[in-house]
């Protein structure tokens, strides 16, 4: 059952997440409401094109996507949220909390961010509302 | 004041801790009370001693540990958190509970995690009163 390097839940979500480029994907998808390929692509941070290809099919193999053919689009995929890719929710917004806390973070152009890490778990439900309703149909 | 790929708080994180050891290591100080650098070897995950040194390094340098020597040994340096490093807990907390749902942990094995996970806010609160007595004087 155990995979990896342990069973440490710390770990266990490391041996997924735990790289430069992986939570950046679940952040576009999650609040920036991108869904293909070339649009994970154009983020501020300039992912290259192989190391997109490579996280998203782990993210998809380890269950935290899901990855359908675009019925608008023959070549096109939609990247959504599962349910465990939902659930980093509350993940994303402690790790923004304490940057907005310690970095030298932009809340001028990340905006939402500031309002999630203020409005408390009363705004992640609302949020993670929203989500279920888009990605889990 | 900008450093990195971009001011986003996710990514401002990132570039700290978005790897597979870092958080490990702020792990094994924060929970397990380890403060010499051959503790910190010895953990269930193998990290390797240059990567050890490494992340050691980055996280003194970025403001989440401090390293000091110690009085009992001269060629020993201990290492403990910052008030930045304590500000981790929520996330790791948060970072364990999604493994616990969504990941084949090991509670047996750490059980605390899985107490930490159950014990919500009001645990935190005290986890953290422990913390700022015991690294931060």
């Amino acid at each position: 059952m155990e995979k990896g390097r342990s069973g440490c839940p710390i770990n266990q979500s490391l041996e997924i997440i735990g790289d430069k480029w992986s939570l950046l994907i679940i952040r576009d998808i999650m609040f920036a409401g991108k869904r293909h390929f070339r649009e994970l692509l154009q983020s501020e941070e300039k992912i290259a094109s192989n190391i997109l290809t490579n996280r998203l099919d782990k993210l998809e193999q380890e269950g935290l996507l899901s990855k359908n053919s675009d019925p608008g689009h023959k070549q096109k995929y939609i990247y959504q949220l599962t349910e465990a890719g939902i659930d980093l929710l509350p993940v994303l917004a402690e790790i923004g909390t304490w940057s907005i806390k310690h970095r030298p973070v932009d809340l001028q152009k990340y905006k939402h961010a500031g309002q999630v890490a203020k409005g408390g778990k009363e705004m992640l439900k609302e949020i993670r509302k929203g989500l279920v309703k888009v990605h889990l149909k």
